[in-house]
Parts: C-alpha cells; sequence; structure tokens
C-alpha cells in the first residue's frame, strides 16, 4: 500500500515540458530554478511517502465522524496536518507578505500531486484552503486580508467554499441563503448549505467559511449573489479566537468514497444570525467564486492525476508479485509474475501513459499560469492567461475522467483480489468517482470549453493550440525514428479531428446550441486527448535529444518513448470516434423526446 | 430505488431478433411461443418487481454476516428465496423430468436478466445452482442425478463452484485441493477453496458444493484435475439429510459490492475429510468445470445487463426529477428537469443504447443455443454450438465492461448525490465492478475468444460473422431511410474493422503470441461493440417494418429507431480505434520490459 513519490518523471515535465527556465527568468521567481525544484519535491516526496500515504487506509476503515455537532477525522490525521503546516505546504504557492514562499504553480502543482497521491480525503483540507486565500488575495478588503490570510497560509486555520444547498448544485441561480447588513459593516447570514468538503473538523483552531448568500433587495439569478466571510469562531481585533459564531454542522455525508473527508451540512443562522463579512462588493460574488473555483477545478485535475499514479504503483506491486499461467510467448518455463501477460502490460500501460500524459499536461498549464501572472509583458500574460483558461477544462475534466479508468483498471489487474477491500485497489476506485462530479461536473467543465473558450471567439483559441500540435508534428516527423513517426501520425489524425470539431462548436453554438452542447463532453475528452498525447509528443522529443547527447537517466528516457508512442498508438486513436460523435452524431443525441425515456 | 421490468423491449428481442417462432419450432419446444413468452416475463416481472428488487438495498446495508462457521444472509433473502423456489424460477429452463419446466434459454434468459436487475447478490445463488444442474446432467452418474438433481432444480438445495485457491485464480493449473479414495467409491477430500459465492448461507437445507481437486498420482497440471460433489449434509439413501459433511465456511470476504451475497474461504477435511463422489472420470475436471463455467459466464453476461438497466432506470427517474439550470435552447422559460440538458442526454442515450444493444446480442446468443441443443439437423446444431460458443465471450465480456460505463454514468447522472450511499446509485457502481472478473476476467475470455474462437479455425467464424453483419448492411441500405443508412455505414466501417482484427490475430496468434494477445481484450470489445451494433441494426430494421405495417406500440418502435441509431453514431465508432491498437499498436503494449515497470 506503499506510495513512491514519482520526482524524476514530475522533474522531467517540470524542466523539459514546462520549461523551467522559463518561469524561473520571471521577475520573483528568480530563485525557482532547476536545483530549486529538486529539493522542495524530494522533500515534498519524504513528508508524503512517510506522514501522509500511510494514513489512506486508516482514513478509509476509520472515516471522519460527527457528534453532537463536532467532527473528530481519523486518528492521525490532526497530527499529519501540524506536520504539514510547520513544513510551510500551506504556504507553498501563496506570497511572502502572507508568509508563504512564493514558488511557482510549476512546481506547486508537483507538490499537490504527492498530496493527493498520498492520501485524497487529507489533501482536500490544503485544496479548499488554497481557495480561500485564493479569493481573500483577489477581492478581500484589507482588513480581511490582515485578519485571516496569515493564518491561513500558516495552516493555522482552514478556509472552505460554501456554494451548494440542496435545490442549488450545478445551478447557481437558485442559491437561496441570504444576508442582512447590520450598519457595523458587518453582516448576518441565513440558510443551509450542503457538501461543505472539511466544513467541520477538529484539525485547526478556526475555519474560514467562504459563503455565497443574497443580500436583501439584490437582482435574481446568479448576479445578485455576494460572498462572504464566516469564520467558526469570530476574531478579535489582537487576531486571537473570540465567540463561537452561530454556524453549526449539523451532519456529514455517508459516502462511496473520500470517507476521511467531512462532508458537511451546515446551519448558517439557527441562533440569530451568523456573522459574516462581505468580499469586495455585493453582487460580485460569483465573480470572485470563479477565482476560487478554477484554482480548485485545476488542483481537482491534480486529485485525478494523484489518485492514478496510486493505483497504478499498486497494480505494478501486484502484477509483479502474483503468479499465475506461464506466458503465451513460451519466455518462461512455468507460471510467472502475471506482469508476464500481454494483456496485463497493456492495462498497466495504459495507466501509465494516460497518467503520464495527463501529467505533462497539467505540468505546462501551470507553467502558463506562472508567465500569466507574473510574465513582464502583458500581451505574453495575456496569451498565456487564455492558454490557462483553455487547459483548465481539460485538466479538470480529463485527468479526472481519465482517473476512473485508470482506477478502474487498477480493480482489474488485481482480479479478484481487487474486490476485496483489504486490498486497497477499491478504495482508489470509489475515492475518484467523485472528482468528475465535485467543483464543476464534467458537463459543466464541457460547457466552460464548449461556451467561453471555443464558441465565443469562433474557436480560434482552440485553433491556435491546434496549430502548435502540428509544429510538434512537424518536429516528430524530422526527427525520423519509428516511435516519433507513428506518435507524429496519430497526433495528427487527433488534431484533424480535434479542428474538425472545435469548428463545428463554434459554429454550431449559437444556431443549434443543443448540436453543440449535445457533443460538449465528447468534445472535452477529445481535447484532453490532444492536448495530453501533444505533450507526450513533446516528451518523446526531449528524451530522444537527451538520448542523442547522451545525457539523462537511460532507462528512464526509454521508459519515456515507449510510453509516449503506447499513448498515441492506443489513447490518440480514440480522437477520431470522438470527433464522429460530435460532427455527425449530434442529432441522435436528443432525438429521443424526455417523456420517451 | 424501483425496477420496471423492460418486458416489451424483451419481447421484441425474443421475437424479432432471436426469432422465438423458429425456437418454438424445435421439438421439445412446442409449447414455448410467443404467448407463452409474455406469460412467463409478466409473471416474472411481477415477482421480481415486488419480491426480490426491494431488498436489493437492504442487502447493501445489512449483509450477509458470518458467525461461528454460519452465514446469516440479509433480513428477507430467505422468504423470497423460497418464493423464488415455490415459483418454480429455479427450475425454468431445466428438464422436466427433473422437475424442471424445460423453457428455451431464449425465454429463460430474459428472466435471468429481470432476477439480476432485481438483485444482483440475490441472483448469484440461483446463478451458481444452474452450474451444478449443468454439471450434473452433463457428466453425474444415474446415482449422482437421481440424488441431488431434483432437490436442486425444485430450489430445495443450492449449488456452488469451487474453482478458486489462494495460489490458483485464473490459473486452474495449480489447484492443490486432493481426494483420496476410499475403497466404497467415494472419497475424502482435503483442502481450501475461497471466493466460493453462497459458499455457506441459510437459504436452504443444503448446499451441494462441486469442487475440483486432484487425486492422488494424477499428471501435474489441469490434465489431473478431477471433479466431485460434495454436499454440505451426506444425504441418507432415502434422500433424507443425514451427518454433516467435513467442510467448514471459515470466513467471508469483505468486498467492495454484491456485499449480501456471501462469498466464503472453506475448508474441507481438517476433522478426518470430506466425504465426495466423483463426477464421471478422474483427471476430466476442467472439462466438466468448462461446462459449468460457460452457462455461468452467458449468466454473468446477463448480470451485466441487468444491474445496466436498473442503473438506467434510476438515472432516468432522476433526471426527470433534479431541476438545475435552463435548456440551452431556451425551449424552456426557466430552470428545467436536467433530462431536458443534452449531455444529460447523451448519458442516458449511452445507458440505453449499450444496455439495449447487449439484451439483443444476448437474446439471439441464446436461442442459438437452443437451436444447437435441440434442432434436429445435425449439422444446425453444429453451426448454432459453434455461432453460441463464439458469442459466450462476448456476452460476458462485452456486457459485463459495458456495465462498468454504464454504472458509472448513473453516478453521473445524480451529480452530487449520486457519491452518497443514501441516493442508491454507487451501489450499482460497486456492485459492478466483479462482473468483468468472476468466472473468468475480461482478458480470461479474451483468450478464449483469441485462442479457441478465432486462431484455431483461422477466422474462419469470424468472418463468417462478418459476413452475416455485412447482409444486414444491404438491407439497411435498401430501406432507404436515414437512420438506416446510418446505421449502415457505422456498421459497415466497425465490421471492416472487425475483420482487420480477426485476420491480424489468427494471422499472428502463432507466429507471435504476444502480438496477438496484446489485442485480446480490444478485440473482444471491437466484437461485442460489433455483435450488439449490428443487433441494434436488425432491431431497426424489425421496427421500421412494424411501422411500415402499422404494427405495434409506435413510441415504442419509435424509441427502439433513434436509439440504434444513436448506437451506431456514438458506439459502433468507436470500432475503428480498436482495430488500429490491435493491427497497428501490437508492439507498444510490451515494449516496456516488466522490470522497467
Amino acid at each position: 500500500m506503499s506510495y513512491t513519490a514519482p520526482v524524476k518523471d514530475m522533474l522531467f515535465a517540470i524542466e523539459h515540458l514546462a520549461n523551467l527556465a522559463e518561469v524561473a527568468a520571471l521577475p520573483g521567481f528568480e530563485d525557482a530554478g532547476l536545483d530549486t525544484a529538486q529539493a522542495v519535491l524530494e522533500e515534498c516526496a519524504r513528508f508524503n511517502e512517510g506522514v501522509v500515504a500511510p494514513l489512506n487506509v486508516a482514513g478509509d476503515r476509520d472515516p471522519s465522524a460527527w457528534k453532537d455537532g463536532r467532527v473528530t477525522t481519523t486518528p492521525g490525521f490532526k497530527d499529519a496536518f501540524r506536520q504539514f503546516a510547520e513544513g510551510g505546504w500551506q504556504g507553498l504557492q501563496h506570497p511572502v507578505d502572507f508568509g508563504g514562499q512564493g514558488l511557482p504553480k510549476t512546481i506547486g502543482a508537483a507538490c499537490a500531486e504527492m498530496l493527493n497521491s498520498a492520501n485524497l480525503s487529507f489533501a482536500l483540507c490544503p485544496l479548499l484552503t488554497d481557495g480561500a486565500i485564493e479569493a481573500l488575495l483577489t477581492a478581500g478588503s484589507d482588513q480581511l486580508r490582515a485578519t485571516y490570510l496569515e493564518k491561513l497560509v500558516s495552516g493555522q486555520w482552514t478556509g472552505t467554499m460554501n456554494l451548494t444547498e440542496p435545490q442549488a448544485g450545478s445551478d447557481l441561480a437558485l442559491v437561496r441563503t441570504r444576508a442582512e447588513p447590520q450598519g457595523d459593516g458587518s453582516y448576518k447570514v441565513f440558510g443551509t448549505k450542503i457538501f461543505i468538503t472539511y466544513g467541520e473538523h477538529d484539525m485547526a483552531e478556526n475555519i474560514v467559511h467562504l459563503v455565497l448568500a443574497r443580500v436583501a433587495g439584490a437582482p435574481e439569478g446568479v448576479k445578485g449573489i455576494s460572498l462572504f466571510v464566516v469564520p467558526k469562531f469570530l476574531v478579535n481585533g489582537d487576531g486571537s479566537l473570540g465567540a463561537r459564531n452561530d454556524v453549526q454542522c449539523v451532519s456529514i455525508e455517508h459516502k462511496l468514497g473520500i470517507k476521511a473527508s467531512p462532508t458537511a451540512v451546515l446551519q448558517f443562522g439557527d441562533a440569530g444570525g451568523a456573522v459574516g463579512y462581505l468580499v469586495g462588493e455585493e453582487n460580485r460574488g460569483l465573480e470572485y467564486m470563479f477565482i476560487m473555483m478554477n484554482a480548485a477545478r485545476y488542483a481537482v485535475g491534480l486529485q485525478g492525476i494523484g489518485v492514478a499514479e496510486r493505483a497504478y504503483q499498486q497494480a505494478v506491486r501486484y502484477a509483479r508479485d502474483r503468479v499465475q499461467s506461464r506466458p503465451v510467448d513460451g519466455s518462461l518455463p512455468g507460471s510467472a509474475p502475471i506482469i508476464h501477460h500481454p494483456d496485463v502490460r497493456r492495462m498497466l500501460m495504459t495507466m501509465r501513459a494516460l497518467t503520464e500524459g495527463c501529467r505533462a499536461m497539467a505540468s505546462v498549464a501551470a507553467a502558463a499560469y506562472d508567465a500569466a501572472h507574473h510574465h513582464p509583458d502583458a500581451a505574453v500574460r495575456k496569451d498565456n492567461q487564455a492558454f490557462y483558461e483553455f487547459m483548465v477544462p481539460l485538466v479538470k475534466g480529463y485527468s479526472t475522467e481519465m482517473s476512473l479508468e485508470v482506477t478502474s483498471l487498477g480493480v482489474q489487474v488485481h482480479g479478484g483480489m481487487g474486490f476485496i477491500e483489504e486490498t486497497g485497489a477499491a478504495q482508489h476506485y470509489r475515492d475518484a468517482r467523485i472528482l468528475p462530479i465535485y467543483e464543476g461536473t464534467t458537463a459543466i467543465q464541457a460547457n466552460d470549453l464548449v461556451g467561453r473558450k471555443t464558441a465565443r471567439d469562433g474557436a480560434a483559441l482552440a485553433l491556435g493550440v491546434a496549430a502548435r500540435v502540428k509544429q510538434t508534428e512537424a518536429e516528430l516527423r524530422a526527427s525520423g525514428t519509428p516511435a516519433a513517426q507513428s506518435v507524429a501520425r496519430r497526433l495528427g489524425e487527433a488534431r484533424e479531428a480535434f479542428a474538425d470539431a472545435a469548428r463545428f462548436i463554434a459554429g454550431s453554438a449559437k444556431a443549434d446550441p443543443n448540436a453543440a452542447f449535445a457533443g460538449s463532453v465528447p468534445y472535452l475528452m477529445l481535447a484532453g486527448n490532444l492536448a495530453a498525447g501533444w505533450q507526450m509528443g513533446r516528451a518523446l522529443l526531449a528524451a530522444q535529444a537527451l538520448q542523442a547527447r547522451g545525457q539523462g537517466d537511460a532507462a528512464f528516457l526509454e521508459a519515456k518513448v515507449a510510453t509516449a508512442r503506447f499513448y498515441a498508438e492506443h489513447i490518440l486513436v480514440r480522437a477520431r470516434a470522438q470527433r464522429d460523435a460530435i460532427v455527425e452524431g449530434a442529432a441522435s443525441v436528443t432525438a429521443l423526446a424526455p417523456e420517451a425515456f
């Protein structure tokens, strides 16, 4: 059940795909070169392998428990979170001004993946805290920032996102929680929020809830939503904790997976009103919430990659140990470890290729984020921001859907033992199932990709990405090796399929929205497949270049070339079916009327 | 959480695809016409909807429990099983000579699907009993048949299959359980068997274990395995129960799903030896076990269809009830039931098309089984037997892998509620995960398809199936409707992809077995996809013919045409990617050496 962080692969992606040297040339990241990245990743690996990963099974068997409004986390979690905070891991990417380490996302993303591999449930608490920090950094008043940020960045307090209500899931226009101004600048908040991750727990002194609510008289729909800070304990002028606020955890959910992570129902204002403080301006809550959401969506994509990596490692170990049947090629005289059977290898290669492809895609997206926020040239910032925003639904949607395939294969590799809970493979299968749902379902990501990121500019950005892919194809063809030729061919087919789909989506979004949105999720899956396959193509080129110079770890580079080729020949080939379903199959999606089901 | 048996769709498949009229023309099935089928299915629907389906959630929450060697099933199971037995459901397809009803598999398969939709865990007990009955019918001595068959067919006793041991899962050559001849014709059996479904329970008076074991001095490997009957209670000469036999249930497993079904570890012979009786001849155990296995494999395919149907129904209900967001086409003024959103429809259509496609495929396979066993002409029997045997790995492998996709979509349609166990969608996702594993993993099915059923005859049978598909394409093209044209086109692409793959597999199985078996599971998935899509094409033709004659249920027929078209445009299109992975991607599956993972 152990976990070994794939530091080598992460550093390869950071150095050769995300081009850390360029990131380290940005103002403010001067110290974030490869040596720093390596030191941070190795320290992060030690912490997660040694402290967090061993708690993963315990969290599943002895999950968070609710009693009388209090939630007790799995034994060991509180101490591990203390070590997490003391190690400075919560502040890794946050500003030095508030006690953070100010490292680029390019490095931080790898650390977050490790934490998620180690323990998906544990990792959710820092993930939500990051979102609260982002929102306060962007829109919080000086006073809110002074009161809350340092404590959140240090891990002394944690944060939550309170969006969902029983009648308002994906549709935030239906939010009913209300906030009444008190005349002193504060508000009183009343309402019920559900699905609040770490909405109550015992790992930190205070919990800073960020809550969507309506002020009386606000416009209908999403334009009338405001964002409030509602702390579990009020904070005195000197920063010490004051009275308990009027927010109560009335229950936690009984879930399929990530059981150690408490999913709270929070009741605000049953005893007179929960004290809340407006973030930014009234009625701009959705805008601020999207800042948190976008950070969280990218982070949930990393959760997909993290759980996939863990499932992969466990499957490899089992496949090496479990002895059954003689290899079909007669290469061994008797029963052999099942890793010698071609179909087991196919499953392991699929798991490996998908995980490495998504990791590479996420790493490149992180570098774009860093450039978008730190590059001195506004035009470069804008281009990178546009590329990053295009990548967020892919990182979130594709990596999490990918994690369902990988964790399912992880069970399958184990055969009958995979179905027995003690084996541990089933936990990953259960845990991963939430990832394509929370922080916006895959369909919500796909709507974003179709609406804001493809149709709005007539697919200009999408086709721009396709043009960059085509450039990589040319480099692959120029390299001349059989592996590069094969990847170039499959990449070209997938890129053409994607471009077709993007043009179809852009062309039909207004004229025939049902047709455009009928293919939204296949389009996201096609785009994600292409983006990950593209990065695997670039990885192959980088590996071959190192091989040609006699540099690097020979076995690692050989494996990278083999994995990139596998990705192209087994996963990129799915692209045409997705294109056909989108471009030629739209009408059949909605042909059957709702009442005919 | 309720279930409504899809009697109309089942009867459509039985009448128009499986051609029940031809089955009813076979000797012995004279009374098994459409009226009988309808009466049996309607009675079966009443029983499963009313008695078995309501126990499904209870079985998950309050599973079978072990204490001191005894297993207590979920409250209600024992009584439901008594009703199942009294209704004659266990004997539906078994010979009248032993108290059965002697109905064709074409009808029995639909009934089995209903039982599985109602309750996968409950359905396993009859499923295993069917296997034991098959083995005794085929190879049991007159005395064994006289002693056991009537009680098994009536449901008074139940049966099990004891194959797996800790070191022997897919690889039965490693079986170590031993049997010592006692001189009186009986044997004493010693050993440990694991993963024994309903290996111990409280629903029947006696349990008839069919056990693989080695007689001292038997050849190594699978050629030295014999099959024994080892009853839980010995049976006296008058048929009454005698002494408790020396077989003990030492524990049951803690599983991901199908929790109500006890999965036993059985210990044989700890108190001097379990009394066993040889079935057939020594060292022919594997051959007899395959009789049970083949019946069970087809039946597990029906489990996949059953759980998919149940997940589909639950998702449709939720999608009709849950109100979120305005439709993208503006067809409704405000927030609408989510079934109005194109991506929800895409998910529901995918679930529906896969389920109906696999049901149609299984129904046609059942008719071939009936003809193979009852047709007066030996040549027709032989052809049908070959076709049925080709279909078994598809029904088992494709339908169960399909059920993972469908139950996962079922969770997704529910959004965040899908992850909450109380909703019930997650149970299907957990329950289904065993189906591609037990009774031979998908890889084992694929090995069978590649080795015995494709390579052995140089793909003659496979290409013969392709030729039959081509005939359906011609009929579709001749019909001229846009839906038929579209299905013909996608069917043609998929059929060509399949034929390419079959030729590649047949051509490389001996020369380069790693290459052939690297694509074994994709080949199975491609074949299953084609077989199900083919039947959906035939269903479209049958529906159009009825429409042209003004017969049948207009809404049902319209939905059938729409679903067939969706299958072609969204699922058959996957075929080319599978073909490319098999034919052009074999080398990359095994390029990375086992030690390089």
